[in-house]
């Protein structure tokens, strides 16, 4: 993990400069929204792989890092929006910009970030990068509607879940390695490998949030426990657990899944027979099949710093505990 | 007029071919909010615009449409932002989209959208106009942002509404102009005279919006007469009405104004003198001075039928009457 956490201090103040440059283009209207999102913080993960994947395929200089910020001010836009349509209070345990600057601001201020990423992309010349980034968001939206549309929903296989986190987490990732990849003038092979990596590490990063929300320790995060429960949402722990469960205790569980009508003892009791069955082990041994994917995708990759920290990407991503 | 009718007409159908086809690529849990807010009609002024532009600079042909229709598209999204941001019921007569998707769907398929818009245009392989439209989206929420802190204000100049119409009406439609011109290989001087006829016919439109709002006939178009006042918004008409009054109606006027009080009687009575003293008759004058900068815009084309249908635009924005 060492290459990995000094690869992160190194880039950091400039990814923070870089999106502090870029948001103060915005009208002073839109900039307190935009500056109080990106100041809560976040690993600015987005902006690390772009630069990595740009890097390991021999882009240098430092004219990459506003590229790398667009997908960390795309993601900070559907953080606004997310936070308004959750009607959440907090976000990474600050007030959510809703609540100090009230729907309107927010939702407008989401619209200018989403189109500010998309100019600062259109200054680097090539519209597949743009194309890269629009599709990304389409993809985003979708699966927000789509994971809305499952919620209380039982009836449906694992695979309508994958399709779901691939659309509102994975392809924003992807999207940040293929820019970082594009920028860099890869083949094509080394662009579809960058992408590989990116929605398979998408995807397991969301499976594993999933196993840490039946973690006795996610109330440390300011999360309840088991979250997903409450808000209806079958993730792999949960559906492994109802594939379990019969007679009477599956009907009961279908009542209340269905309706929202889980007590909170009912919630712990759920919650302590997901660890007791070794559920969030098995549902983190199902994000290491697609983590394994993502390594797979490096071998594309000559060998070099940025490739190290790739691979010190996905174990961080595999072992993380909250 | 009759050039523009048929110009229009010729149009229309291949625009709103076009616009099913790039949203039938969208998700089909997207498409139904996107085909209900482009079903509401409108007269797809924009895609007009652009078309008018394009081929007025010697671009021909049919792929002009997709780039055409990414602007409606544009001003599509924000219709359903604006709607959820108004709290509005009807949209062209029909119910917003928020009421009948909820406003998860509909913050979603406005992001689509935007991202659609920018996925058609990176399909013409020129940054320059995804930089076009990213600006464009950019103007118009901080101009929706300018107009809702400036809401009950009414010590700021008349300048500052004009550059919040720029911002929320104008720009938009300068981009759809300029997109015309930009993907027609227009001269840096014609590009600039296609962003003064937009500019400036946009700034017009909305003034000559904001005159019809005390038209007697205001209520024929679904909306209240002088919603304007009741809204709080300090436009061209109430600026020149509030300039007029002295003494204790002045005091009253201004403190009804920014405490949102006016009674149906007292919006009566401002909408009949703001009439009585012609003050929305000098509200088009107004609107005609930004008509006559547009108009003299258009010295830098050649004469062509376009140019015919692009002046008749202007008439057509002086002397609508609803």
């Amino acid at each position: 993990m060492q290459e990995l956490l000094e690869y992160l201090g190194a880039i950091q103040p400039k990814v923070n400069e870089t999106l502090a440059a870029e948001t103060g283009t915005l009208n002073t209207m839109v900039q307190p929204v935009a500056t109080h999102v990106l100041s809560a913080g976040g690993k600015r993960l987005r902006p690390l792989l772009a630069i990595l994947f740009a890097r390991a395929l021999g882009r240098g200089g430092d004219d990459i890092y506003p590229l790398a910020c667009s997908v960390e001010l795309l993601h900070s836009a559907t953080l606004l929006h997310d936070d308004i349509i959750d009607d959440a209070a907090l976000r990474r345990g600050l007030p959510a910009a809703h609540t100090l600057f009230g729907s309107t601001r927010t939702i407008l201020a989401g619209d200018a970030l989403l189109a500010l990423a998309n100019l600062i992309v259109s200054r680097y010349g090539d519209t597949r990068l743009t194309e890269c980034i629009a599709r990304a968001i389409i993809e985003t939206a979708t699966g927000e509607i789509a994971e809305i549309e499952y919620l209380r929903s039982t009836g449906h296989p694992q695979e309508t879940y994958i399709e779901i986190i691939k659309g509102k987490t994975a392809w924003m990732i992807q999207a940040s390695c293929q820019l970082g990849a594009i920028a860099a003038g890869a083949t094509a092979q080394q662009e579809q490998a960058a992408c590989d990596f990116g929605m398979n590490l998408g995807i397991a990063f969301q499976i594993v949030d999933d196993a840490l929300d039946f973690s006795p320790s996610a109330g440390e995060t300011g999360k309840p426990v088991a979250g997903d429960l409450r808000e209806g949402k079958l993730t792999p722990p949960l559906h492994m657990y109802l594939e379990r469960l019969e007679g009477a205790d599956r009907q009961e569980f279908l009542h209340k899944f269905t309706t929202g009508t889980f007590s909170d003892a009912d919630v712990d009791n759920v919650a302590r027979a997901v660890r007791g069955q070794g559920l969030d082990k098995a549902t983190r041994d199902l994000a290491d099949t697609y983590l394994k994917k993502a390594a797979d995708a490096l071998h594309m990759l000559d060998e070099s710093r940025e490739k190290t920290v790739l691979r010190q990407t996905v174990d961080y991503v595999k072992n993380r505990s909250r």
